[in-house]
């Protein structure tokens, strides 16, 4: 069932890097690019749908693919409530939704349903929406990860072409441990790291700025690895409104301050690769 | 290498009530409970390690397992930096720090380095930790769970004797979705829940509470589900900075506001249990 497996670390049995694997682009799509974070709860699910929004607004054309098995969440962040289609029984049709087309766990069984799977079920069903999902001429596809270093990274890193990572996080110390994990990761796997990104920077209160997780720690790990810095995006309660609500702030209004920083972040990625 | 693989789901396979497992309880403690989160990055461990101190403040004998293999923040959150020794080769001897016994994957490798492994090296190494750390003498295992349901959950739920769990989780929506779903695994993996903390609940600036990720939802998701609420923990500068630096709140100040909040939680569970 899981003939692949490659379970190791340095410690215990040396090399990862991958080898004799066959890194196939998802079918439909031009460019891949995951968003990670590592460590879980940092705001990637809401970094990704607003991204994805505005690499929509430079007048791409985008698609998310929601890898977190264990916690989808963008069936709720981007409103959608229909099952996807299958005309043959093999295929899936995703599901657009301001314009973006998605899919998700989450849109495949009853929303309160928990995942409770093993590693090979996990990457079976990645393997489904990589490569049975009939992703229509998308310039680039939007992978929300999951947090981790495990089945699901492993399964896109050996078989399917990322052509990049973003990797988000808060700045406070604990959970820049897992941001070093993480690069390290990639590294490793030869993904690109095409950037990594503050989340949750400061809470502003009447012109003051509170640094509830600390300061600057995810540009020093930048530095430190001689990675790109992307930008901060401050914790904003319109932008956890608006994804709770299911319309991502950059859709609701996209002049709002915080979707110009998306904004400005995907000009810079869209640059990278058009 | 995995032959007790049971992954499954209501959708996809029908009944996941595990059968025909033994249930061994942790060797060398009385009681085991799993603090758990569903979704990653709800400050799960900084409570594990504060409500294990706790514990401890009111006369038992604790320890914590970091069952966080991609993601562990146990040696860093309780300053710990040498390896635990092993006498015969097998078991490990766990480390001892502000009075609580403590073991981590992170204890055994680099602090960077990626744990990039498939599910069934995490269940190996999750077996490890339960059955050959020569845990001395404990009231009681704190068990630091990672987020999602999969490979740790469900080895925990087959494999070991856990008495109770704790779910916890910030208020906001996207992240209670998480949270219905954690319910409905423990409540069919038969584990039972011991009850619900709201953390992050809000930020105080000068007398003002402002609810950055919301209000009263977790209260609500334990109210439909009849669990018991355990409390609301506010966001507090001073828990992440402690956090950061090595040592809990509770064990740097145990009379400060939020240490009072988790004695209380401490109370309440150990009077269920003895």
């Amino acid at each position: 069932m899981d003939k692949k497996t490659v379970g190791s670390s340095d410690t215990f049995k040396g090399k990862t890097t991958p080898k004799n694997f066959t890194k196939n682009p998802i079918i439909g799509t031009k460019f891949t690019i995951a968003i990670s974070s590592a460590k879980g709860g940092v705001g990637k699910s809401t970094f990704a749908t607003n991204f994805a929004l505005a690499l929509k607004s430079t007048g791409s054309k985008v698609g998310i693919l929601d890898a977190d098995i264990y916690g989808p969440s963008l069936p709720k962040m981007m409103s959608i409530n229909e099952k996807p289609k299958s005309k043959d029984g093999k295929s899936l049709e995703p599901i657009s939704q301001y314009g973006i087309q998605c899919i998700s766990i989450g849109l495949l069984v009853d929303k309160e349903t928990p995942m409770i799977w093993r590693g090979p079920m996990v990457t079976s069903a990645i393997k489904t929406f990589a490569q049975k999902v009939l992703w229509n001429n998308l310039d680039f596809i939007v992978v929300d990860m999951p947090p981790g270093t495990g089945d699901t990274q492993l399964t896109f890193a050996q078989e399917i072409k990322v052509d990049g990572a973003i990797i988000v996080s808060t700045p406070q110390e604990i959970a820049l441990l897992d941001v070093r994990r993480g690069i390290r990761m990639f590294d490793k796997l030869k993904v690109p790291i095409l950037g990594l990104v503050d989340n949750m920077s400061f809470f502003e209160v009447d012109g003051k700025n509170y640094n509830i997780f600390g300061e600057g720690g995810v540009e020093k790990v930048a530095n430190d690895y001689k990675k790109n810095f992307l930008g901060k995006i401050p914790i904003d309660i319109d932008l956890r409104v608006a994804a709770d609500n299911g319309k991502p702030l950059f859709e609701k209004n996209p002049d709002h301050k915080i979707s110009k920083i998306f904004q400005e972040i995907a000009k810079k990625i869209k640059g990278s690769f058009l």
